[in-house]
């Protein structure tokens, strides 16, 4: 195979996505700090500190249960920046349309941009649209660039894991990425599985008054809680052991993944995150958590079990321990 | 035609632009507000001023005279900030790569991207990556999205013109929509074009300590000069008179586009801007501009004669005059 070539998996959000940032884009870009790892950059204007990040939306297809690629646009970008303890204040929308795209769709995603958006608390303050020939691009593509305010000064970010920490989610795994394939696959009147896209910011903002026993905040989407626990382990240097028995999937997820030999610990997710927090707070941050209309299933499903290269193992619900990897290739290509 | 379909044309920066975003985008995305018709968004957070702006970059083909879609991409989105007034501190970047793109050639753009943030003086801190399957996207798209700093109290914007206000350009008109044109039907050889892709923040700088005479700033990109003008005779509900002597239109571009039917005023540029001045300072912000690397071609290319309804209209070398509306329809498309 020509080496030369950007595959589907170099989008997965793995390991090939880890590759090619590592090897081609940062190295070219020196700009990009190694932060870019985390879900947002930091900035410092004039005394004020802010986090900004951007995503494009290339999910397929735009339609899917709980959902659509305008408001999957608007969550994943706040998000991005609630994982790092910001409050979103507002995004940009960059449009690139197909041509033969139909204005009625293009204004219900719009719509649903502006729920979304009102939903977060954010405002769409700027904007841009390109429209390409037929058969080059695919409907719509949505790029979303986002600014918050960050007013804490706690070091939330991928590299504070520390020995001890729980690693507690606020819910069922999966469902996003199994709510677009069985809409691509037609299976969406079986499964029943929605999306579970929603803007994560209230439940982080819930979640900041741990302080210093909040270490790192991120949302598992692209590769799934597999491939975000092993970047957490690697920038932390520390093992992160995994029980299979304590993560929730809904019946539904777990039986389209067994169907289909898909594992929901590399399927992504829209309105989760992974909190690993110090054990004496731990149990408070699974309190808050449940209270929230968004953590009702939180649970805790693991725990920092010691400083070392950065590793991710699973006890298995038959007793033995396996090695969790980076998602490799692409499970699920163009999930969001 | 079904009235429903997203055309060409929706994407040229011009009429049908701006229907789409007056009739569809703005009143279903509330939050986007008119000033959104301006290059930038400005915000106040924490009692400091940003600006804040998104554009994404789909131009054909990737590679022209003059750039790429790389450094355009960089020049293009700095230029928004600049033309606020603001100073470009950080941008971010989303590629969506097509299936089967080379890697080097994205190592290219990345590199010309570094090397036109660095020209620029900003920062690329934030990115993200996604890939579509072959067929399903054009090699590369790009958004940046950029933030700048406003540190001036004036209000340079499109609504800002007045009468008597001398409209003064950098330099020559068409370079940029040229180029790419020439590029894609294989001309670059006969015409030798190159496009004008430049950081325009320097320029501004220099323009700034004229003041409160300095009323509008506006980069002619999409849509060109005749687009952006009207643009700002709507904004500012004034009449523009534009002298058709005076326009700088280089040999080669004024050659390419009387054998292709093309005018010049609504060819695109990406180094260009139109600055609005009044009358008693116009004669200083000519010469600013003359002395900077970016303006030594700087003409004053007409004034706002009257204030009324928004009207552009032009003296033509024959002595007549004659209407200047938007672009209709799209004169070249895919040309950022």
């Amino acid at each position: 195979m020509n080496d030369d070539l950007i595959l589907l998996g170099h989008g997965s959000g793995g390991k090939l996505s880890h590759q090619l940032l590592d090897e081609l884009i940062i190295p070219n870009l020196s700009g990009v700090p190694a932060a870019g790892q985390n879900d947002a950059a930091l900035l410092n204007i004039g005394g004020v500190k802010l986090a900004f990040t951007t995503d494009s939306y290339v999910v397929d297809p735009i339609f899917f249960p709980g959902g659509n690629i305008g408001d999957l646009a608007v969550n994943g970008t706040v998000n991005d920046l609630a994982m790092m303890g910001a409050r979103p204040l507002c995004l940009s929308v960059g449009f690139i349309l197909e041509e033969g795209f139909l204005k009625s769709e293009l204004a219900r995603i719009v719509i649903s941009m502006r729920e979304a958006a009102d939903a977060a608390g954010v405002a769409i303050v700027t904007g841009d649209t390109k429209v390409v020939p037929r058969g080059k691009g695919d409907r719509i593509f949505i790029n979303t660039s986002g600014i918050g305010a960050v007013e804490h000064s706690l070091s939330i970010n991928g590299a504070a894991a520390r020995v001890g920490d729980k690693v507690i989610v606020n819910g069922c795994i999966g469902d996003h990425g199994i709510a677009v394939l069985s809409a691509r696959e037609g299976l969406e009147i079986d499964s029943g599985i929605k999306s579970d896209s929603a803007p994560l910011n209230g439940l982080v903002t819930e979640l900041l008054p741990l302080g210093d026993a909040l270490h790192v905040l991120r949302d598992p989407t692209r590769g799934g809680v597999a491939t975000t626990l092993k970047e957490i382990a690697l920038q932390s240097g520390v093992t992160v052991k995994l029980s299979e028995e304590n993560l929730p999937v809904n019946a539904g997820v777990k039986g389209v993944c067994s169907i289909l030999g898909l594992d929901p610990l590399y399927v992504a997710n829209e309105g989760k995150l992974l909190a690993l927090v110090a054990p004496e707070r731990a149990g408070e941050a699974l309190a808050i958590m449940r209270r929230h209309p968004l953590g009702k299933d939180a649970a805790v499903i693991g725990e920092v079990t010691e400083s070392s290269a950065g590793r991710v193992v699973m006890e298995t619900m038959v007793g033995g321990v396996r090695g969790v990897e980076m998602l490799a290739g692409e499970q699920l290509p163009r999930i969001c």
